[in-house]
């Protein structure tokens, strides 16, 4: 195989032809019990009136409002889980609690606060217009409205709204799965001791970590060694099983990096090489129709390939209409060197004092420190085109954890 | 069983008991592909220098810096995976990948897009000065080193790190495990079509999936009729298998409301109302030292509750030491109706334009009303004391989601 030299594209490029190749994937049915944070594929409908009787807001007593009695006859009890067909009439009252169905002739309840009880009969301190204290027939939802519309994310309350209308199935996008695998015969497993010229693979359990973390379900693969057919069977092995492939390492330009080649052979190249810093060899391509990475083998810049384009394809694919991370404007409390021929992301914590944000450097940014990205909350990107930066100038941060208040 | 009166306590006073009841779960061992979100009980140190031996940087060839011969021979190759006991001389080079071990007598590597290769001899377009393309001993992590810090929550790059290090069981705080149950006589499961005076479980199933959101691994228990040794049942079967029980509805006035006395039969009742609007009648007592918590059985008071103090001392049981939520000062696009005797929480959409936040309702905010949840992606609070808010007023808002950017 012999080394190509593949166009160098710029970031912008680099997303658009990712994004114009992935899409949603097809939705599945979905159990309530299972749906923390999928997107809806499907505008869901209120099916009836919530609530479809009045019912009592409040502990208290169904009574009729214009009703002037000084005491009442407490004709019955009603409680949210045993109602019975009673009637209220001047002069009578019903003991009701907060969720029962309102009894006929009622048109008020009165709360216990307001009332003393004795013998069968109740006083109350105050009066209560009609209809107060009462959750009116649909007053939480009318049948026919757009409960929830398509593309909703599902938390806790769309989850419990859906469990309210009894929409137990739900056509929601699945969780994409990601095949991960980590080549370089240099790698041994992280429970292994190395031997001189080994190293232990770290990048699988990134990957692993950050597809979790961006709501895809990881599949691990393992260390694939330097052999064409052994990389070859692995790529066609995660295709088969997954709906997007992570390869790391193997992308660079040294004589036993086949991933390039071989994505080549195995389906379409659409780049090779990005004016990112770190992460310039980073690879799309699509074998079968299914998104192939190939990541550096430095796993700063693995992580920095991963949050700029893995988690937003990944968010493609599961549906999500907001992709990206929430950005900041943010100065520089030290300076940065910049070569201006790529866009850069250095690692840094952003930190807010008074509405500014700060943002401090987490040390040496070589890209094989895995340390410059411990305890960052924070991306700065610096676009190509652009100088050295002094301290004091302001930059864009990506916020890949919220930002520290002082 | 009689109606108490307990005394109402205010927000701070709530979270102060609650706070010095619980503290960290005892720290577990756990391996390294389940680590993600957990927090470190423990202080990582690098037990060995990385890289270990000086490597190269970049793909090229090993060679003497000093060297001033136009062409080298190359006498040995040297990959990532394989590497031999080789020694670079004056006039010769070694072919050397990225991440390879250098070769004897190398003091330098020259990247290969500087080179041109021709029968076994190279020829280099530039210069390097000793030291370049090379990572030293040490460079990525020095031996003795903290490496991540107890408390550290564990994200892919910290996950990574430990990779690279053989920390392959760490030990961490566990995800308290929540115990939910949802008590009324008059709750149908979501799949059942409720008979007239009944209506389906909504709060369990917001319960489960906030908890799942917020770290916690959900236990569900069911529906409980409203009986008291069910109840009583229930209680002690939540605490004999979970870390925190949640027991939804039952804590109002009514006359079949009996987890407040049943709590303190059980054990310490340590508060039964609190000033809040909704989640008024929030209750909180420990069991065998268990915390269990009594929450509205309106599904929005129950959010309300479970974002305030829910969440928060989960995350102290996690080992977390940021609890709370970001918050925002945001100006209200409406007025707002507030009766002082009570912080209120409504719920709205944040949306930042130039730099501002602005407020918007969700709509009618009666607390049985889920709908005013859906999409929101904050909580104004608005503090006792305050009165009516006119539009254009600065609240505090806590976001549960980030804010739209307009």
């Amino acid at each position: 195989m012999n080394r190509i030299n593949y166009p160098l594209i710029d970031f912008d490029e680099a997303w658009r032809c990712i994004s114009t190749l992935i899409s949603p994937l097809p939705p599945i049915l979905q159990p309530l019990t299972d749906l923390l944070g999928h997107v809806l594929a499907e505008e869901v409908i209120a099916p009836e009136d919530i609530p479809s009787y009045p019912t009592a807001a409040m502990d208290g007593y169904a009574i009729i409002a214009a009703d002037s009695a000084p005491y009442r006859h407490i004709i019955a009890e009603q409680t949210a889980g045993r109602s019975q067909p009673v009637r209220v009439e001047i002069g009578t009252a019903v003991r009701i609690m907060t969720g029962a169905p309102l009894p006929l002739g009622a048109d008020a309840v009165i709360r216990v606060e307001e009332s003393e009880e004795k013998d069968s009969m109740v006083r109350f301190f105050s009066a209560v217009s009609a209809g107060e204290n009462i959750r009116p027939v649909g007053q939480d939802l009318a049948a026919g409205v757009v409960v929830l519309p398509l593309g909703e994310v599902l938390g806790p309350a769309e989850i419990g709204l859906l469990a309210s209308i009894g929409c137990t199935n739900v056509r929601v996008y699945p969780r994409p799965r990601v095949a991960v695998m980590a080549t370089g015969s240099e790698l041994v497993p992280p429970e292994e001791i190395p031997i001189h010229g080994k190293i232990r693979d770290s990048n699988s359990y990134i990957l692993l970590a950050a597809v979790a973390a961006a709501g895809g379900r990881p599949i691990h693969l393992g260390i694939i060694p330097d052999s064409i057919s052994a990389q070859r069977a692995a790529i066609l092995d995660g295709i088969s099983c997954a709906d997007m492939v992570l390869v790391s390492g193997g992308v660079s330009m040294g004589t036993h990096d086949f991933v390039k080649p071989l994505l080549n052979e195995l389906g379409d190249l659409h780049f090779g090489q990005v004016a990112i810093k770190p992460g310039k060899p980073f690879t799309f391509a699509t074998v079968n129709n299914v998104p192939v990475f190939g990541l550096p083998g430095f796993p700063v810049s693995s992580f920095v390939v991963v949050e700029n384009f893995i988690r937003p394809a990944l968010r493609v694919m599961a549906g999500h209409r907001r992709l990206w991370r929430p950005t900041c404007t943010a100065r520089l409390r030290h300076t940065i060197q910049h070569a201006p021929d790529r866009t850069e992301f250095q690692r840094a914590v952003v930190i807010e004092q008074d509405h500014i944000y700060w943002a401090e450097t987490t040390g040496i940014q070589v890209s094989s420190r895995l340390q410059s990205l411990v305890g960052a909350n924070a991306l700065l990107r610096i676009p190509a085109g652009v100088a050295d930066l002094s301290a004091g100038a302001e930059v864009t941060a990506l916020l890949i954890d919220q930002p520290e208040v002082i």
